[in-house]
């Protein structure tokens, strides 16, 4: 495969992924919302046994740019999945996704890639089997749904199946998310979990996420102000983050319809049909208080998911 | 007040309230649904003290026609918050939904009473306030709400308020209840419950109702023949209701969609888009592999809640 004949690449393939906020409160592990805030990733696969990776934007000096990065590792998957005759690659990614702040950065990479190698090999898998991929790879679907599907996403797993409803709620949902500037890991924050809840707080959550979902179903802005609550895994995480229910309370105060964890967290994001600005001014000043610098994001449900752009 | 001067009696009310079947699997303690069987309650308050109740069809020779009543007990209340000057009462039911089997006969004369005397009261109270009536007596909303609104509900309590969405879900959804003939208390089956429960079984259970309302919402009905799973309440009430899972499972053999407790049972009830004849023939014959005689009721969804017919 020498002597001057050129090895087989694949053809380029940029794809556009969205941030996501999982968990909405009560909707741990099932719930999320796609958000637009976006990467964007450039593939090319090579017959050649080498990868290149450049990162602009969040991550760079972080983010691993050889066989140990996450993007390639699931890229590698999807090739090893179609038997194809692909051995490495050239990533380019465009990050605006913070990382390791709750809003979903290892799902979009983890999405970007399935999507993206997907397209070079000519699309042989269809959006449930991606879900299914990704899913598997991130341990849960409530991050990897809404960044494929786009829009809400209610998410389930049962031992023979990932599924998930994507819809737009009826109601112009706007999200203000403040980003403590800290790290905090997925791991770290379920470790903070109990194994074993009182049967009370389940049956709170149950009723207060079926009420959120059908809330943003059928636009019920009043229910939607109750909604928000969780008592399964704030409350342990709240250590974690100084100041959360504070923050919380403070999003109330300003306008918010409610407010949680985004995700694990560190990022808490508020929901609200307006006065966003005034809501994202109180989140900061509040987590000042704390001694905790953040800064605030506003944003919207994006209702496409990850799809191509080039 | 004697002398031959006649003394006051209100205008005479006739009410209808629906069976109702509460949980629908993951949904403990928040989703209803209103069903196509009901009973009948003529209401007329009178100044004298004294109480004539008469009942047809459930119930008779076993539900009191004293003081002890409950019908006469939340009219009283009703009476007792507006401060009118009525002191007994002539009732009049006919009782179509069975009593004590998960349908929400305790429901259905709760709201029935409310909903009759705010009529013969001149409507002193809306909607609301009536949930939030029933709610307090019934100790949660999930049987009460769909009695109330109809349709489809999905309740929560906050520490401040009782909140129900009431919709009518966008697949044609048919009901078939296996009523075994034994009584079973709602007492005895939360008794049956655990104080605590795995944080993995709750959060299986806020996938499972999310996805539920969802499906219900978007008419997705792929979702809805995993959405009706419960890992809450009902492994721990299996022991009251001999054969339950089997039922469940010959009911999805049989073509239903899912198979749940009715309630606190000891009805199960099966949820389909057709079939409904065979599913029930299914039910009734795999309770009867157990021991256990029942018959199946074929239901749909009421979509009126309580209301005045005469």
């Amino acid at each position: 495969m020498s002597g001057g004949i050129a090895l087989v690449k694949s053809e380029t393939v940029i794809v556009q992924v969205p941030a996501t906020t999982a968990n909405c409160g009560p909707g741990f592990d099932a719930l999320g919302i796609a958000c637009n805030i976006y990467n964007k990733l450039e593939l090319t696969l090579t017959e050649e046994n080498k990868i290149e990776i450049e990162i602009s934007g969040e991550g760079v000096g972080y983010l691993p740019i050889n066989e140990k990065n996450l993007i390639w590792k699931v890229v590698k998957d999807v090739i090893d999945k179609t038997g194809a005759a692909y051995n490495g690659a050239v990533i380019k990614m465009h990050n605006d996704v913070p990382l390791s702040r709750g809003l979903g950065s290892s799902a979009a990479a983890i999405v970007a890639g399935i999507v993206a190698a997907n397209y070079a090999l000519g699309e042989p898998f269809n959006k449930q089997d991606v879900l299914e991929m990704a899913t598997a790879v991130e341990g849960h679907p409530d991050n990897v749904a809404p960044a494929i599907f786009g829009g809400m996403t209610v998410s389930l797993c049962s031992q023979s199946a990932v599924k998930t409803i994507s819809f737009l709620p009826k109601l112009p949902l706007k999200m203000i998310v403040a980003v403590p500037k800290f790290f905090l890991s997925t791991k770290k924050a379920r470790k903070a979990l109990p194994e074993s809840i009182p049967i009370k707080d389940a049956s709170f959550n149950i009723a207060h996420v079926a009420s959120l979902v059908a809330a943003m179903c059928t636009g019920n802005a009043d229910v939607l102000s109750y909604a928000f609550d969780d008592k399964l895994h704030q409350p342990y995480r709240a250590e974690l983050i100084p100041g959360m229910y504070d923050v919380f309370a403070a999003a109330k105060k300003a306008g918010a319809l409610g407010a949680a964890l985004s995700g694990a967290g560190p990022s808490l994001i508020a929901f609200s049909l307006d006065n966003e600005e005034e809501i994202g001014r109180a989140m900061v000043e509040t987590f000042s208080k704390y001694q905790v610098p953040s800064s605030y994001l506003l944003l919207n449900i994006d209702t496409v998911g990850t799809h191509r752009i080039g």
